[in-house]
């Protein structure tokens, strides 16, 4: 809230019963089952976005379809001042499987004992927007917006943003704001509030091989090639022994990281044995300084890997295929397509 | 039939018909889902050939349960002479995963244009036992069989057979015969039916990797390590350059093959190219002589291999587990305790 320095502790428990009250009205949100990686739920969350938008008394609420992939929701709201805030969102989430490591239904907002909500998506990023929408109604009801407000709210951010920016180009002059906010963000393990600056390119793919027609009996496994061997050799030939890339020319995409980088990257916030317990790690991290790497080392990472009979129990079989799903995280300099290019040569 | 030699055509179109209508009373064996590696319908095919056995009129039928393990069943029927034939069968099948592949039902017998039947286990090895049981009520309704009979059909031939060898031991007065024929075998690329003498032996086990208590984000890749690449790793690691195992030792096991045998290699049919053609093959062999490694070489093959996500689209996840299952063909010589020990070494 605009005014929260000087709430009184009355306030402050009147707008948290508001936003507890208001949540039920938000949560079918969450119940639409936006999964952009598997093209579920992206229309009807399009659509309920809009219609609530126009609800909460949004001035101009539209959707972007034109340049192809998922729509790119937009609304804005008339204010007290000139001063405009723009507000970036995604409404797509990811893929809720594996469905039995859950002990909530993914798409069933549910509240924990310590007051916060599960649900996937939830904290990337539909919570925050729910919480946003929460204040808009709360000031609308008390007094109004204090200044103009504009969200868009994208729906491939889980797949990359593929469409995004010519989204934005195309519509500089809607977007164009005082201030853009991004939301997002969790606690550390200090429970401080996590401000980012900046993050890494993304660049994912998928690799596959197919050897034969059909799987055959791992009785001819002494001369039949396999498709799973090929890719487990194929994917060990992309790594050096201390598992950076092995890929000519890719660390001289890198830039040199400035001097107020590196100032930057000394302040922060890394708890690394916070992150070690909590999941539970079993292997030592990958480098001495994983603060340094967390901003400005390349990766390539095994997303997923398929092939053959993964059941219980036995089943003889060479697989004729298989398949890998990869992406690397890019540090400063590295353009996807540059270093698609390098991996691919 | 015993006086297949002498058959007349009219005869032969008698038996024939006589096996194409009995096919239907059989046709129940194929439809119980006796997957052993799943532990689905054992207990209820070992039922189904106790009542079948006895309906043909064995004079001994029985299961034999007592060592563990799915239960093997054993049926006696009299016959003219002294003589006595041993019939060794299974009843378990593979997993017919991926049912997607199917173009009819797994466990429904289908017949194909050619006058053949589609079904799991149709060819390895119920169709073998189904024709057996044809031709013993055959010769039943003809003048009673020529010789005493016993059948002996275990439930884990799939999975590696781990007790029959006890069975055999504890039950080798019952089991004792003239001959005993193994059912089973087909038909090479020039329609020759194959006779084979020995076979290689077999070694499964899988292999599994945690890294951690949760899949993490892959944003965490340059410094969290990763069960997918670990077992790739590993996997990698069991491997020379060539495609054999590098195991310390693994081939000092290999018994040299006699004169005998490589006389009988040298005449053996293989018909490499058929198989390539057949099967759509995309890689050469990777042995020069593959009929000699068919008969020789240790292999290990990667069966199946999971980890992470697998669907449609992107996720960004680092997976906590990863999952391969592996076979060993072992040579002459070698045991699959011994080389179990010397992988794990």
């Amino acid at each position: 809230m605009a005014n929260t320095e000087s709430a009184t502790s009355t306030e402050r428990a009147t707008v948290e019963q508001f936003a507890r009250d208001y949540f039920d009205h938000l949560a079918p949100y969450v119940r639409l089952e936006s999964v952009s990686a598997q093209h579920r739920g992206i229309q009807e969350t399009a659509n309920w976005l809009q219609h609530t938008f126009r609800e909460l008394g949004a001035s101009y609420v539209t959707q972007w379809d034109e340049l192809g992939g998922n729509p790119v929701v937009f609304a804005q709201f008339q204010g007290a001042s000139d001063h405009t805030m723009l507000f970036y969102n995604h409404y797509d989430v990811q893929p809720p499987e594996p469905l039995d490591e859950w002990h909530t239904e993914p798409f069933e907002p549910t509240f924990q004992d310590d007051g916060t909500v599960r649900a996937r998506g939830i904290g990337d990023d539909k919570g925050e927007l729910m919480c946003r929408l929460t204040a808009v109604r709360y000031l609308q009801d008390h007094g109004g917006l204090p200044c103009n407000l504009k969200f868009v709210v994208e729906g491939e951010e889980e797949v990359g943003s593929g469409h995004f920016a010519d989204y934005v180009q195309h519509h500089a002059a809607d977007l164009a704001a005082d201030v853009c906010v991004w939301e997002g963000g969790s606690k550390n393990g200090q429970e401080h509030f996590t401000v980012t600056g900046g993050v890494k390119g993304i660049l994912a793919f998928d690799l596959s091989v197919r050897t034969a027609d059909v799987d055959l009996h791992s009785s001819l496994g002494a001369y039949v090639d396999n498709a799973a061997w090929r890719l487990i050799d194929a994917l060990h030939s992309l790594r050096t022994p201390d598992r950076r890339l092995a890929v000519d020319g890719y660390y001289d995409l890198v830039a040199p990281m400035s001097a107020a980088t590196k100032q930057a990257v000394d302040r922060m916030d890394f708890d690394a044995d916070g992150l070690r317990q909590r999941a539970g790690l079993r292997q030592p991290y990958l480098r001495d300084d994983p603060k340094l790497a967390s901003v400005n080392e390349p990766s390539l990472t095994v997303n997923g890997f398929n092939a053959g009979y993964t059941g219980d129990g036995v089943k003889t079989v060479i697989p004729r295929e298989a398949h890998a799903k990869l992406d690397c995280r890019l540090a400063q300099g590295q353009t996807p397509q540059a270093c698609f290019d390098l991996i691919r040569a």
